[in-house]
């Protein structure tokens, strides 16, 4: 065996045993196959995929690079979320409590901001003092106190998939569904969740916007789970508008407090509360996801989800203070409105676009050092289908810099869209997935 | 512009331009473009490959990439030849001085044995002296004193393909057309020969076995010189069994001094002056092909293109007196016979397989290091569609050192086939396209 013979089989089109890809990738941690051959190795699977098996085998050899959480001492139900990433997309902030406050443990492994995506690492961070490094061991101690705990990947976790990952983003073999399940399923894997929900997002804002390709995605994310003897759930969910109405970092983590607090965005309500059902179902204490969805709703109602938020900030070392004061908005520095130029309806705001505008605003990092503005965003004040007046205020955007403002205002030209006719709007939870 | 904008273009099978191209290779130079970019790049391009102007703006950025050799000053024409690479393709050894004798100048560079093919520099570095490495300075001398010149790739010709082939090699990049295309080009284009012939290999010993694909090479190859202001000629040809009777370096050599001193071997013989008739053709120094052809058989009649060889052979410090003591024959210390088993044909004799067992016996390289042993090889007694009777010798193996020569006969099981029927012998010459 050498690696470019294994380059060349997948190239041919032909399928890969388990120890070639054990061999390749083993390689690859030891130095004996290059980034080289690595990045070939990768585009070759963008254009000729991999099989069931082969994706299997990819993600177990992925997972054993590293450490495997053990949370077996943890009497209770364990179920986690992941979401493909979206515009807006909060909703990890408020699930992970909410259903903790139910009895279910939820070990939580996030990310940062990626793309034109919020991270809920970068989210988190916004509360001034908040931890999300904390070792494998402290991790375990967390949940055992409180039953949810949020962290960024460790270097003992999937230690391959963070090398491989790395590699894709500079070697455009991002957008390939193979990849993106062993590299989500790698990481899930090794927190010790006995069942999954996935919020697989379609559209603009998506990191795959095409509906088949997600499709797709969402049933090999299944697939691959059961294989691991992990049950699981996906919900194929509309992005083609941000979720909610905030964009940017404390903007999003006000706009849960909000939620957790009675306030009504009912878009980012619906999907939590799906959700929060599916993991809710997952874990037993529910018969089916729509009762699932009615215990989600009464632990946000009696205020449970809130407080289980408020114990994670404290036990996490955020500043509980700062968040109890999330009535008292805190904005950056210089704001400018976005306004409908005619009377009508919006019919568009381009999750994508929007994004990308955050971070032009300071909201994510252009470069692996930036820094980030955590009061700086967009305010959503319509969302689509919404009536407006000519003149009426469609969105405030935020920064810290002037010059950030004059250059986002331009960006979103022929983004956010007003027409005559109301736009038949797709539906929020596009279908459901066993 | 950056590195992965250009891939993700290629990826998505959009059109690069000269400008996107320049930017990836020169920064690829520069180190602005890494190596495990430029090979998802390259595997890219495998998949989707490149049109007509692509691969003119890759082979002229790869051309322009080092010194191109201005040759104005020679009076006469001058024209080259290249090989797809074959196995015992040993007709440079014969054309280039034949050529030169005719009075076109052959400003000749060529490679090293690479996988199952041999290469025309190790053959003329089994002629104890044989100096093929000369400066660009040297070459011009060399060229204006007697019309002809063997050389290896310097470093100042076409620098971007030398890096780049090294990293197609350990990439699985190799069977590429336009990739093939742009390397054999920036070369030979850098040379400075004003009309070019090409020998395109076709069947199982070739680089590119596959019929329709070489004919897309040979029509690449002519459209591409075209392109550059060059005459050009492709010559598809077969390579099912080797050329000639001889695999390995000195065996080579000394088959073709036996060839230019009246010695027959028909396909060589008839390859030989089907190529040197289209230089001859090329270079103005006869009316078509065929009547080139006569004057290349006059050539070898009269010796003066043994002449030209041991002039040639004299300025690059080879041993002359080497070279005319052919008929003492010089052999590898050991040897071994492979025998009919029963009466019949031969039917078979797998080129590809017969070119890695020549490796195996000390011919070739299986790393950059490896030593060559010049005189071990294969002499074919028999061709496809000689008869035998039962025990004849079909072929002779030679190697230095006795337990090749076991690994060596076990490996041709199956590749040298007898058969009661008489084969259809392909064509040699299957077709000429200009």
């Amino acid at each position: 065996m050498n690696p470019v013979e294994i380059i060349k089989r997948k190239r041919n089109n032909s399928l890969l045993s388990r120890e070639q890809i054990k061999y390749f990738i083993e390689g690859y941690l030891k130095g004996d196959v290059t980034e080289y051959q690595m990045s070939a190795f990768l585009m070759t699977v963008y254009f000729n995929g991999m099989n069931e098996d082969e994706t299997f085998y990819l993600t177990e050899i992925m997972l054993n690079s590293g450490v495997i959480v053990d949370l077996d001492y943890l009497k209770m139900p364990k179920v986690d979320k992941h979401s493909t990433g979206g515009v807006g997309d909060k909703t990890s902030l408020i699930l992970a409590p909410l259903v903790a406050a139910c009895g279910i443990a939820v070990p939580m492994i996030s990310g940062r901001g990626l793309g034109h995506t919020g991270g809920t690492l970068d989210k988190l961070e916004s509360i001034p003092g908040f931890n999300v490094n904390f070792t494998i061991q402290d991790f375990k101690r967390i949940i055992a106190e409180i039953g949810v705990v949020m962290i960024g990947q460790t270097e003992e976790l999937a230690p391959a998939d963070k090398r491989i990952y790395a590699l894709r983003d500079v070697t455009a073999t991002v957008e390939c569904i193979p990849l993106i399940t062993s590299s989500i399923m790698s990481k899930k894997l090794a927190e010790g969740a006995d069942a999954l929900v996935f919020d697989v997002k379609i559209g603009h804002g998506a990191n795959l916007p095409d509906h088949d390709q997600s499709l797709e995605l969402a049933e090999k994310l299944i697939s691959t789970s059961k294989k691991f003897g992990k049950k699981a759930i996906a919900i194929l969910t509309d992005m083609e508008q941000p979720l909610g109405r905030n964009i940017g970092n404390w903007l999003e983590v006000e706009e849960c407090i909000d939620l957790m607090n009675g306030g009504i965005v009912p878009d980012l309500y619906k999907l939590n509360n799906v959700l929060a059902g599916a993991m809710i179902f997952l874990g037993g204490k529910a018969g089916s996801i729509d009762e699932g969805e009615k215990i989600a709703e009464e632990k946000l109602m009696d205020k449970s989800a809130y407080k289980k938020f408020l114990e994670m900030v404290k036990i996490q070392n955020g500043d509980v203070g700062y968040v109890k004061d999330w009535t008292n908005l805190k904005r950056a520095k210089f704001r400018k409105e976005i306004k409908a130029k005619e009377k009508g309806f919006v019919s568009e705001l381009v999750a994508g676009d929007l994004g990308f505008t955050a971070i032009e605003l300071g909201c994510g990092r252009k470069k692996t050092n930036d820094k980030i503005d955590y009061l700086s965003g967009i305010i959503l004040k319509k969302k689509c289908g919404d009536e407006v007046y000519e003149g009426e205020v469609i969105c405030e955007l935020y920064a810290e810099h002037e010059h950030m403002l004059e250059k986002a205002v331009s960006r979103l030209e022929g983004s956010v869209k007003v027409t005559k006719e109301k736009p038949v709007l797709k539906d929020l939870i596009i279908d459901i997935l066993y």
